[in-house]
């Protein structure tokens, strides 16, 4: 595979960014990598990582060369912006209803790359049959919900949606699922068990209906490194190159294993609490239930982001002394998904120093 | 005052979006921004909607068709944006903290455009002076912290902060505040009090100490209509001009006074829930606790986003018919601000047609 990320050229001269903006640390970038890629050997999974974490293909390009056997995204204009980066195998891993005009999309897409397509019903799976003129030069994935109850079929109704795929015109290559029920403390184990479970049913589904399964798709940051065994083949987290808030909360990572901060200014002070101006429009708004607050401070584990406005940052700094007016201060953010799709660049650094720029290609690429 | 939007044309063709897309009901729109205006003169108080809820020239000239006196930002890149666009009369409604290249930019911005800028803190206001060359073409606003708890300084500390400004060399105009505490079911009466009362001290305090101020300067969409008197001069709402799943749970509006939806497609569906292509990355992930969702649905006022992901709104559809795959819906985000930064241009609707697009110009421009 030929990947060429000079489409999008990178600045090689060292800005000094203004506050607010999203630092990625290139060491621990790279150590995020290496380490996900043992991770999959270990398993003897191949390593299919999602790209929507990051959203450049300098950082695909990273993952390909440690090992990664093609890339997963969510949306076909995901898809299209690596396949014009060159990547050459993409998986859109999403049950995507295909009009015409996203069928005529996806026929490019497939001349371009080698392209699978997630499906969850067989209505979806005709509607992409018939728009891309009887299926095409893709293949397809079945969708399996192993317990996070948002898309996929039951196990047991995935030889029945192969059939139906098989029906349409289309070319089952196997399943995949997303065990997104891992996310909170203590739940990845459990979810690791059901996802191994689900897929293993799924695959027995299939095989009784006649259909002998090649690919079989499933992981997520939580559950990558819990060894279960059984059918998988295959292996896709997104967020692990990076780390976030949340990971770090879930007992995934380390905090000196988190690759991506958004820096910011202490722009107001008040008894027990700074301000930075890194707001929600920098950090993301997401804070489940059981996060500790919308962000950490990579260098003050004990302070939390206790509220967060569309530039400001609220930290309450109770106990500890406060920084003045002016520090600069890194925040974790609580999702690195979410932080990089409001930016349109990533400040790389090393040692503390920016050392290049790289463009967030697929920023906002919803559709 | 002479504002061109035609540096970001519009493309006046009628195009077919895919979804997820963010739409816009033009009349509802326009509805919303002359009801703000009657509120405004209703209570004798200059408008200076802030900007940051649309990030769109074209939105911006509207408001000023309909009497808006300029605009308020959050940035100087959004200020930026709109000097560029024509707007003449800007207030950067934030206590930044200039270094000398935001100083720079800062300077560059006051050759062009009436501005105004914040400041809640001595050390601010002199690095401010120090580098923008002593001062300059523009004049400050000293922040008031009216019960938010957010920046700002209390009422009594005004006059000591302005007449630091001043002996720094800078122009006080006089002073200003952001009623955020008002964001809550049953809260808005108590905030617009307590404002009225924070912004009333202040001034008492600037007179004490010589200052006069002109502009006294508050305002939320939840607590514009609420007339309290008192020495505001002016009003600063934002969201007025979309609302939003929030305004409408905390009573401020209306859902037929929703202008801004996401559009989404069904792409799945299981018993008591289908899930929309329309997730986090197109309606951002805000969701106070107070919240009922994470967002709602505009033609089936039972329904609730229960549940979002990046790409996938999950919604509850218990003890309702579903709708069928492919069905488009319209979602009101939980907060308008946010979801139109992830988005690179809004397309304009009226009775249900797209019958414009209009340029997000100053998505992302957080510095």
């Amino acid at each position: 595979m030929s990947v060429s990320v000079e489409k999008y050229p990178v600045t090689k001269t060292t800005p000094v960014p203004e506050t607010p903006y999203l630092a990625v640390d290139i060491d621990v970038l790279k150590r995020n990598l290496a380490a996900m890629a043992v991770t999959a050997a270990e398993r003897g999974l191949a390593l299919r990582p999602h790209v929507k974490t990051h959203k450049s293909p300098e950082i695909a390009a990273l993952q390909l060369e440690a090992g990664a056997v093609g890339i997963t995204v969510a949306t076909v204009s995901e898809a299209e912006v690596f396949a014009e980066a060159g990547f050459g195998d993409v998986f859109i891993a999403y049950p995507l209803w295909v009009d015409s005009s996203r069928g005529a999309r996806l026929r490019a897409l497939a001349e371009r790359c080698v392209l699978l397509v997630g499906v969850d019903s067989a209505e979806g799976a005709q509607m992409l049959a018939r728009n891309t003129s009887g299926g095409g030069p893709f293949s397809v994935l079945v969708e399996i919900d192993s317990g996070h109850h948002r898309t996929g079929v039951v196990p047991d109704q995935a030889g029945e949606l192969a059939a139906a795929a098989l029906a349409a015109g289309l070319d089952v290559r196997g399943v995949f699922t997303f065990p997104g029920h891992s996310y909170g403390p203590g739940l990845a184990a459990t979810a690791a068990a059901d996802e191994a479970r689900a897929l293993d049913e799924a695959v027995a589904c299939l095989l009784a209906a006649g259909i002998r399964p090649e690919v079989v798709s499933g992981g997520s940051t939580p559950t990558a490194a819990l060894s279960y065994g059984g059918t998988a083949t295959e292996l896709r987290p997104g967020v692990y190159v990076f780390n976030d808030a949340q990971q770090f909360e879930m007992g995934t990572c380390e905090l000196s294993e988190v690759a991506l901060t958004a820096v910011g200014t202490v722009v107001s002070r008040a008894p027990g609490r700074v301000v930075l101006d890194a707001g929600s429009k920098t950090l993301g708004a997401d804070r489940p239930a059981w996060a500790t607050g919308f962000g950490l401070l990579a260098d003050y584990p004990q302070a939390r982001v206790s509220a967060l406005s569309e530039h400001h940052a609220t930290v309450a700094w109770a106990g500890l002394s406060p920084p003045e007016l002016g520090t600069s201060l890194r925040v974790v953010p609580n999702h690195a998904c979410a932080a990089v799709n409001l930016a349109d660049e990533l400040f790389v650094v090393r040692a503390g120093a920016v050392i290049e720029r790289w463009k967030v290609a697929a920023r906002g690429a919803n559709n």
